[in-house]
């Protein structure tokens, strides 16, 4: 069983590798060749005031790997208002460390074959399917992106962005200036043939704006109808940042996927402050005539579903939950380089198999 | 991050504490002070002919002891035919050994805390709820028990049924004499004040005996309606085992669970044999009214059901499905006694957990 830490994921999964195998699995997903372990979350009180247990887990079997994955998270949750708005807050209990954890398993054997920390893989993961859709969706000669947000999913949101389209100017605003700044500063020397610039306000990011990417923790509308102008593409990666104004402005919307959602909660009694997330009425799953208005990304990789058909449509992804299956993608491959490049460290394979048989 | 082997586990963890333990779990379970995480399985096809890959978890949440509990099988499976009756086998195909972990979290902190195979602890828990039944709805002057069944499970059944009734006489049948010749003559030494025979067919087993308990592997009923008589207690685990027809001649009944079910299965089309067991009529869930027929026996516990009122009255308990807060509860009794003896391989825990927010 092989342990790999977050540096040695982040050091064998490129944003390249992870969006084509994450295509090949959205394929395969679309012919009924992979299949979901649905997200499943146990929210519970604990003893931390104003504070949730949180126990998250959602995998997928993905044959053609010969890989089923399963993510999973135990956090203690918090939901400060921070300017206005409320956020999600996970605390770092487990000595000042998070837990959030991926499994890959053989389908083949049923072997554990690896376990790593989850941080790197999920920030690779959301970029790589916001960018799939760009890549699908966005006009081809888009040459300006507005990146609203400059937090943990904001690096591979530009990351996948910048893999499928040549963009020539990047505009980054986020509510908080250091933070902004602190966020183009550490970028800008990553990829110095694109001018990324801070943006003062929200309006002076989106001006004139190709392509408008959301990546905020926020659990309000952040994208404002006013800002969409024929032949943009948008996105975010949660359907909180996005509202149906904005949506019934747009031509082409995909979501990334109607199988998930917030049906598998289990919220024990007298569990404090979960309402906001669990009771938010999620827009996106509204049926008309008992059909889901919104198709999946993985309709759109299979050309199931058309996507942009002239340039002045407006596209949209709202990668409205994560999806497990992503991790059997990533994974498949960041297992498949570790044992090519001999990385990581071997744990007896006894201490996680057995001869009683279970 | 503490290993433990199923021989730990196995010498950590008493029949009576695993009762205890399970007997308070189900008690706060009563009263919305445990949350089940529901078992969901994947069923998908693989490269082992007329077998399929099973990917199967369960877990549960239980804030009293701080404990989250996830039981997690990684299975290739068959179910061939025995005997004329169809039987579930898992393949050991990990290096000659099965997939089967159990993972506990700190809900207070959401550290990873424990890992070890369930195999020893998943049949403890098993004679566990079944013991408990017992112990609940048999007639305190019950001396006389049939086993029936001589696999994996039956040891477990025998342990529970000794811990909490004083049982003169014990006999065992299983349709293979060489399999219940072994089995009495391994059990034998360890409970010299019962007397405990093999049974050469199934009703020279159950003639005058005062509780009936089927653990076999079978996907087919088991105990015969005819052998139900006045002041009976009988019980199974798994529903295959019993009829309709029994359950008619039963005055009292209590199956494990309705929470779980089959309900969140997720097959892969094309998934070779999985039948038998998915689309079984699980007539313990016939809805009477729109209500289910049976209470849990979390009811029994807490005595917000009646078990046995007289006799000559018939009692059953049919351990339906297994349930994930059965890993919490006898894993948080585990977790204890083996910090404070000292027992277990300790993993580095930032192997497990991250600085990276997930």
């Amino acid at each position: 069983m092989l342990v790999l830490s977050n540096d040695e994921v982040g050091q064998l999964l490129t944003m390249q590798d992870c969006m084509d195998s994450l295509e090949k699995m959205y394929l395969d997903y679309a012919h009924d060749k992979a299949l979901l372990t649905r997200r499943m979350d146990n929210l519970s009180p604990n003893s931390t005031p104003d504070a949730y247990y949180a126990f998250k887990h959602m995998g997928g079997t993905w044959p053609a790997e010969g890989i089923q994955a399963l993510r999973l998270n135990s956090d203690v949750i918090t939901h400060p208002v921070m300017e206005g708005k409320v956020r999600r807050v996970k605390q770092p209990l487990a000595n000042g460390r998070w837990v959030g954890l991926v499994m890959l398993f053989s389908t083949e054997t049923g072997q554990l074959l690896a376990m790593f920390p989850d941080g790197v893989m999920q920030h690779i993961r959301v970029g790589a399917a916001n960018g799939i859709a760009l890549k699908h969706l966005a006009r081809e000669d888009a040459t300006t992106l507005a990146l609203i947000g400059s937090g943990w999913q904001a690096e591979t949101q530009l990351m996948a962005a910048l893999a499928v389209r040549d963009f020539k100017e990047v505009r980054v605003y986020s509510p908080r200036k250091e933070s902004r700044e602190k966020f183009v500063a550490e970028v800008k020397p990553m990829y110095t043939s694109t001018n990324i610039q801070v943006a003062d306000t929200a309006e002076e990011c989106v001006a004139g704006a190709d392509v408008i990417m959301s990546s905020t923790s926020a659990m309000v509308p952040v994208i404002q109808p006013e800002w969409v102008k024929p032949g943009m593409h948008i996105s975010c990666i949660k359907t909180y940042e996005m509202s149906p104004e904005v949506i019934k402005k747009c031509d082409v919307v995909f979501i990334h996927t109607q199988a998930q959602g917030k049906h598998l909660d289990n919220i024990m009694p007298g569990t404090p402050n979960v309402f906001n997330e669990s009771k938010h009425k999620e827009w996106v799953n509204d049926k008309v005539n008992g059909i889901l208005r919104f198709p999946d990304i993985k309709k759109l990789v299979a050309g199931q579903k058309p996507g942009r058909q002239h340039p002045e449509q407006v596209t949209c992804f709202v990668n409205n939950i994560g999806m497990g299956l992503q991790f059997a993608a990533a994974g498949a491959v960041v297992y498949k380089k570790a044992l090519e490049a001999g990385i990581g460290v071997k744990l007896e394979d006894d201490w996680f198999s057995e001869d009683v048989h279970p």
